[in-house]
């Protein structure tokens, strides 16, 4: 017989299991939130993140280039200049961004939680 | 001087940053969204989650009890049975998976997100 907790469990969506694990990755929220900022050139969010190193700014914008999150813009200028931009899939994530602030503000102990390690 | 790039980016709050790499650790969003649907047993966690191994779900949850955001509740009856809940911390994440829900339904094109394997 079912009981009331056989009844409750439902599976996670694989769209937010998917959206949890690319938003989730390291570093990752943190490059967004510094965008969703303002922050268009790799120096600047890289500046924007302490403790994140070149290597995996460039990963990470990869990674977020290729999921259609981030555009990579090439002005044809002298020298050349190379913007970060988020796209609109980019910018909707800013409520997620905000809530988990949020949530931050009120229920982390800065800076208590450690793991600054650079492993990706 | 200053360019208006300098003016506008600030770091990343610390805070936020632990709360993402909290929140965002591997499986971890999953078994929060399973839990705030009401799933309180380890199986039952287990199941919500395809893919989701026992050895990390301990692990998850360890973590999880640590950072004060899940309570291991024991029961005396027999057997002994053990539920998980959400502390008031956990529960105020509420907003944040919804957040995150609300935009994998609209950007993340299932099940394409690939990444299943096992790792930590």
């Amino acid at each position: 017989m079912a009981t009331i907790s056989d009844i409750e469990v439902k599976s996670v969506c694989p769209k937010f299991h998917c959206a949890v694990e690319l938003v989730g990755r390291r570093w990752t929220g943190a490059i967004l939130s510094a965008m969703l900022m303002g922050a268009t050139r790799f120096t600047d969010i890289i500046h924007a993140v302490p403790g994140l190193s070149d290597r995996l700014l460039s990963e990470r914008l990869k990674e977020l280039e290729a999921t259609g999150i981030v555009d990579r813009v090439v002005h044809q200028e002298t020298p050349v200049r190379i913007e970060y931009r988020l796209t609109e899939k980019g910018h909707e994530l800013n409520d997620v961004i905000t809530a988990l602030s949020a949530w931050a503000d009120e229920w982390i102990e800065a800076p208590a939680c450690g793991g600054e390690a650079s492993h990706s």
